[in-house]
């Protein structure tokens, strides 16, 4: 059996432009993981005869619907009283639900106002999907052979939504199961990986290998699928080591989200700790690895030196070094990389300076030119980035480079 | 007369969630700006099929269809001939483009392959959109009152495409001119925003007023329609007046992206300069006013304490102070940012300090519990926010009441 879905977004902002739809690919790419072939997707605005006729036109041509937007507390937020209608059901009032929004705003130490709990009517005989990141409640209505699944349009709610309610309510219903690992890459473009797979890539079937680029990596996604989970995981397995064999070190690791969790776990296991000196990136990696939970195990601080004073001042870098060499310069980010080892007291360090903002610059190191140094136990290693497409952009490229440094200056211990 | 309009995007890989469909974005914002209502928005996947039953639907449901996607050479590149079938069209070549595809293969110094020449064939007695930033020619076909214009799908292409073809194609057609303001609301739910607003609001049609709650703020949307571009922006100003009087001080600017971007406005209108002491955020702070160009005007930098030791010994919290009240207290974030003030000599500080992760903490403070404080020419205010949700998100909470705090300081100076 194999069951086809479209997805509907309901959201006046996204019709303006006003908001990216990224909640369907969030659904996409799950329903893609699990087999399920979503031909259609649909945008419509917060009023409810176009969102019926959406609905109606979605149930005659797929098997499947996903909602998602317009389960929240305003008036314009309509989603399950139209798919209800569409569905012919009643919304009826679910008292655990009520309880969990009730409980939520006592946490918060506010009072639930009114329209809160129309949050809680659900289309009667629905599947609550309980929702843990918000408000709103989720459900799917199954009805006549179709099936519609509605999530709340937050990503921060969407994401795990589908992830946590979506994906396992729907895994029952597929009788292949499908397992599926990212192999993370950073340091090689995604036409030349692609180039360096193929030929072992194209005779392939079944698990199958997709290239997908973002941020400045590249994600190889190793799909299998077979009659128990057991099954799809062991014929991932040859997939993924063939891949490591022919890539190499590229290969940062496997079902890892990031190259500063990449990092953090060898940081860990070895019980090794970290600091950071950063100018242009301005926190960002200690924000990236602070975001890991237990990071405290492994990270002591940094110092954001965004001038030539507190460079000096608090990490304790000559003004020799800035006047012959500058702020911007590989020997003032192998400084501070060895400065914070020093203040903080660490076995790791990282140093980052440049010029993020891509009208900045000199004649020397353009805009986007980036610094970056790691310090391991005395050790320091540096490279230059040069990402001239925006202040963020530089900034992030600069923060993967360093994590990445770090992460191939701790393998080898 | 007030035009609809429906975009269908064409392509496999937006269905599959590969990659995200922001020519949407590009095509719906540009339609708002000239006034034109975009009710629909449609993905289908490279299947003549599917795709001539959507172009249907929306000739059906809107008087402008605007496709992306599926112009270019290779054989699943099929928007023109199954729009021309849907319009009753044949397919001819056009000579003019035929050249303008071989000139830009001469010019690259490359022989042009056969399948490029189909790009050249397109609707009899449509207008062509010349594309000067790639291969596939974009069209326009008028018929039966309904009008369908294709543009190629890759944003570097489409982008343009919008701009300098669809844009001036269109205003030829419209007779009315939309602006919309943006009013940005922190420290007030959706639902109180919307209940004080709603008898105010309700009674409107034209501008209008939308709420939408995102990333712990609410934006307010007001959007004027009128012949002209400053009649519609007048209509829109008394509105955005009787908002900022009804909720008072929980607006924080108009227009303005994000809260500290509001912060850093009024810091380098009043000269000012800042620094920050921060523990569970991590050196989220520093990042985001780094993420602002021209941030170095105004900040001199930060450090991230991730240990009491490094409290101490950086930025001088005493030890007595730690002993006594915790390291998360509102006694450290007062001393913590009074002390980014002194360490880097700045006018004003931020200092956090609290549990970010919901599985961290202790009785008195629970995870997600985060003591914030600002302290501007020695005068220091603190509060505390509780966000059990995650720990990214309690550290996004806490930096905004961080820059909330600091705007109200110094907003007063």
């Amino acid at each position: 059996m194999s069951l086809s879905a479209e997805i509907i977004a309901v959201g006046t902002e996204i019709l303006l432009g006003e908001i990216t739809n990224t909640d369907a690919v969030t659904v996409a790419q799950a329903l893609s993981e699990l087999g399920i072939n979503a031909y259609y997707q649909t945008v419509v605005g917060d009023n409810p005869e176009r969102l019926k006729k959406c609905i109606l036109i979605a149930k005659e041509r797929a098997d499947i619907i996903i909602t998602t937007g317009g389960l929240g507390p305003t008036f314009d937020d309509l989603t399950k009283q139209v798919a209800a209608e569409a569905f012919g059901k009643q919304l009826v009032l679910h008292e655990a639900s009520l309880e969990r929004i009730k409980g939520y705003f006592t946490k918060l130490g506010r009072k639930m106002t009114d329209n809160n709990a129309r949050q809680a009517y659900l289309p009667e005989g629905c599947t609550v999907l309980e929702n843990d990141w918000g408000t709103a409640p989720g459900c799917a209505i199954e009805d006549g052979g179709k099936i519609l699944i509605m999530l709340p349009g937050p990503p921060r709610e969407c994401i795990p939504m589908v992830k946590y309610r979506m994906v396992p309510y729907l895994k029952k219903l597929s009788d292949a199961h499908l397992v599926s690992h990212g192999i993370h890459i950073y340091g090689m473009g995604e036409s030349e990986v692609e180039s360096r797979i193929s030929s072992f890539a194209e005779t392939m079937t079944n698990p199958t290998l997709a290239p997908y680029a973002k941020d400045g990596e590249v994600l190889l996604r190793v799909t299998g699928k077979a009659k128990t989970e057991e099954e799809a995981d062991a014929i991932t397995r040859p997939v993924i080591e063939r891949v490591e064999e022919i890539l190499g070190d590229v290969v940062y690791g496997v079902d890892i989200p990031s190259l500063h969790a990449a990092a953090f776990e060898i940081l860990r296991e070895k019980r090794l700790t970290l600091a950071t000196a950063e100018s242009c990136t301005g926190g960002l990696c200690a924000k990236l690895i602070t975001d890991i939970p237990g990071s405290s195990e492994v990270f002591y601080g940094g110092v954001c030196a965004y001038t030539n004073d507190i460079k000096m001042k608090l990490l304790g870098i000559e003004s020799g070094l800035l006047d012959t060499y500058g702020a911007v310069s590989e020997e003032c980010a192998r400084a501070l990389s060895a400065a914070a080892c020093e203040k903080f007291g660490t076995d790791a360090g990282i140093g980052v300076t440049g010029y993020a903002d891509p009208n900045s610059g000199d004649e020397k190191n353009p805009g986007g030119t980036v610094y970056v140094a790691v310090t391991v136990k005395g050790v320091t290693v540096c490279s230059k980035i040069y990402q001239p497409r925006g202040r963020e952009l530089a900034k992030e490229r600069a923060a993967q480079e360093a994590f990445n440094l770090l992460r191939r200056a701790v393998e080898g211990l």
